[in-house]
């Protein structure tokens, strides 16, 4: 049964969970599931999973999440540990197992058993992975093996999956009129897309959106709606095939929540800096409200080494637009796989946008509360008090200490120069 | 003599030299001429000085510049000149000069002599220094003592001075009768404003801004009005004080501007994000287009550690707002005086929000060019072509080779599963 279902039957123990949220997150219960119900908030929390469960939505705060997984190349269940602490650590709110190399099941399986936080996957990489490995090709996956994979995944406790429901045959026709200079860059949108070519026939997460509906009502299993067909640079950005796929995306949304089935809608990818609000609007016009995902939005394609910089200013622009929920983009973007190091700098950045952004979008929340106490603290050069309200405590000692001020209190940009201090003295 | 001066007597060597810079920015030269004597461009360049000049303002490639300097704490020329290297080679597009310790003419004349790009420096910080290393206090100034070091900088070859002619006695009453959580957090607003409440007197940089004038007409050192009452924290924002210091510094641009002087309008601070494009708008309408130079704008109070990152998101969305000239903030900001390192990512991080802006405000001159041939190389999976538009090819390069792939071609993030790849296969 769906979160929403329970709802609706005024199921105690799901209410008082959701009791609790709300007052985590500082906003009116009442609204706050009604906001669930019309599928304007979702809560990722499979009905298996022990994870403490996590809101993302409407007037909520902006979540974070972190991919991680094995790549065909780099296989070490520790290394992808290593990462899912390290992210919990820097306080990523979800993450994404994208597995593609060894044991899928049995990496999937620890990262949910270790997890103290919502786990998402995308099942399509593993169908893929499984055919590739009998020495078949992409045409041959059978549409039983992606919905097989799908409900194993429920089964063992996934709160939510990407499922690349718009890459449909006419989406495709789009995007094939409208040259395109990176084509696809989505994994998931590529091998379906290539699916459908080959096999001259439909999505089967498009045609049998239901059964999906069908498995994800049973776990209460977010569904994301990947855009499969998302912008991998500026010069893609916003074409007709990006847009053709949101509007399939929101109608789907609108299906799902008349099923009573939790759905987010997932989003670019690469997008100038000006268009960035504009389009977070059309995906809330379009689905009705429904949740935005999105990665990035990288608004330059030259940044590679320093991505998790790029994301942030597109991620807060988006986020303050109203999009809801931002996936990390690490320093190894473009480059490699990324190691834990990478998780922790990408973690952070994107904590930066989503916080800035909630400054602002969060106003009657006062998500403003620890910047001021944060610049109360300051002004009063109080140093213990700033470990209180700083993002990275860690790093702010750390970086404090490698040059000290000789000057009581203050630190070594100005020293005995400090403007703060000088303020004090003359009363202002 | 002025560039305005030398362009209205059309003098040859003057605009020979500006072609060439409108030439390489893309604009058209009448127009950057044009520019220029309304002041909507300035052209950094103390005629005693052997730089490159670097153009800044309307229509122009975004430019970044990076604060180095000793403080009182750390004094070490070496240092300080290892910091102009790395500033250069991370592609600053101009260094200030903030020294506050140490032999301060020696410091700063020997970056003059290093440097490649224009200089700039904030006499205030040395006449301070001096005062009170002659056991005197800041109440002690004297007037003359303050126009004596403008004119020494001016002498020495520094190309533009920051001076903090917006803290008047007017502007400090407004600050005071609407109390700031962080009071001022300009060095030179805090001192100035100590000596003008002090000696109960008007500003010498405002009353005597004539005697500015006439140091800045004499070796084209452009002016950068300081915005002494920048707010420093989120909370402080588009307070009554910052507006009021914006309007006399708009006030005095323009009275520079009929003399032919050069002058930029310096801009804060910490601001919240959904306020900063009406804020770039506001000073371009009160200015009348002069140059918009900004200290970030940092968009929350609680990253420290990471504040490159939080001034990119500000200065990315201001700059695509219009304004014309960043300087960076280093992860060290609000911790210590920066290392060479952070000056690396300083810059870096600041030349990623310049050029992001810049594709948006400068798509007549095609700023995205870089993009999309990127963009097209990594289509092609071509490492090498990547190289030459990559922002920082040695991070590039040192990052990539971190976890190589095993199959050709592709990176280690999905391997053989490279959705480039996989839409180049099926034609797309």
């Amino acid at each position: 049964m769906t979160i929403i279902e329970q709802i609706k039957l005024k199921d105690k123990t799901v209410l008082n969970t959701l009791k609790k949220i709300a007052e985590e997150e500082k906003v009116s219960f009442d609204e706050f599931l009604r906001d669930i119900v019309l599928g304007k908030i979702v809560v990722l929390k499979n009905i298996k999973s022990k994870v403490k469960p996590v809101a993302v939505g409407k007037d909520l705060r902006t979540k974070v999440n972190a991919n991680i997984g094995s790549s065909p190349d780099y296989i070490d269940l520790k290394f992808e540990l290593e990462k899912l602490d390290i992210a919990i650590k820097a306080k990523a709110d979800t993450v994404m197992d994208l597995s593609t190399g060894g044991n899928i099941d049995h990496i999937r399986r620890t990262i949910l058993q270790y997890s103290t936080i919502p786990v998402g996957t995308v099942p399509i990489y593993q169908v893929v992975c499984e055919t590739l490995k009998r020495r078949k090709t992409i045409k041959d996956i059978s549409v039983n093996h992606i919905f097989e994979v799908i409900e194993k995944h429920a089964e063992d406790g996934v709160d939510f999956i990407t499922v690349h429901c718009g890459v449909t045959r006419k989406n495709i026709e789009i995007l094939k009129k409208h040259k395109r200079v990176c084509g696809i860059v989505s994994r998931g949108g590529a091998f379906l897309a290539g699916w459908i070519i080959k096999n001259n026939k439909e999505n089967p997460l498009y045609e049998h959106f239901d059964r999906l509906l069908k498995i994800a009502k049973k776990y209460n299993l977010t569904l994301s709606l990947g855009d499969g067909l998302r912008p991998g640079c500026i010069a893609d950005a916003n074409d007709e095939a990006q847009i053709a796929e949101l509007k399939t995306l929101a109608e789907l949304s609108k299906i799902a929540n008349k099923e009573s089935v939790q759905v987010m809608i997932e989003g670019p990818g690469h997008m100038p800096i000006d268009t960035i609000e504009k389009h977070v609007k059309l995906e809330k016009k379009l689905s009705g409200g429904k949740p935005f995902y999105l990665l990035g939005p990288l608004v330059t394609d030259i940044s590679a080494g320093y991505d998790h910089i790029n994301s942030a200013i597109g991620a807060a622009i988006a986020a303050t637009a109203g999009a809801d929920f931002i996936c990390y983009v690490t320093p190894a973007e473009h480059l490699r796989l990324p190691d834990p190091n990478d998780v922790y700098l990408g973690v952070i950045a994107a904590r930066i946008a989503a916080h800035a952004a909630d400054i602002v979008k969060r106003k009657k929340y006062k998500e403003d509360v620890i910047d001021l106490e944060m610049s109360k603290a300051r002004k009063d050069l109080n140093w213990k008090q700033q470990e209180k309200y700083v993002l990275d405590k860690i790093k702010f000692l750390e970086e404090r200490k490698k040059i000290l001020s000789k000057t009581k209190k203050v630190c070594s940009m100005c020293g005995s120069f400090c403007a703060m201090r000088e303020s004090t003295k003359i009363g202002i």
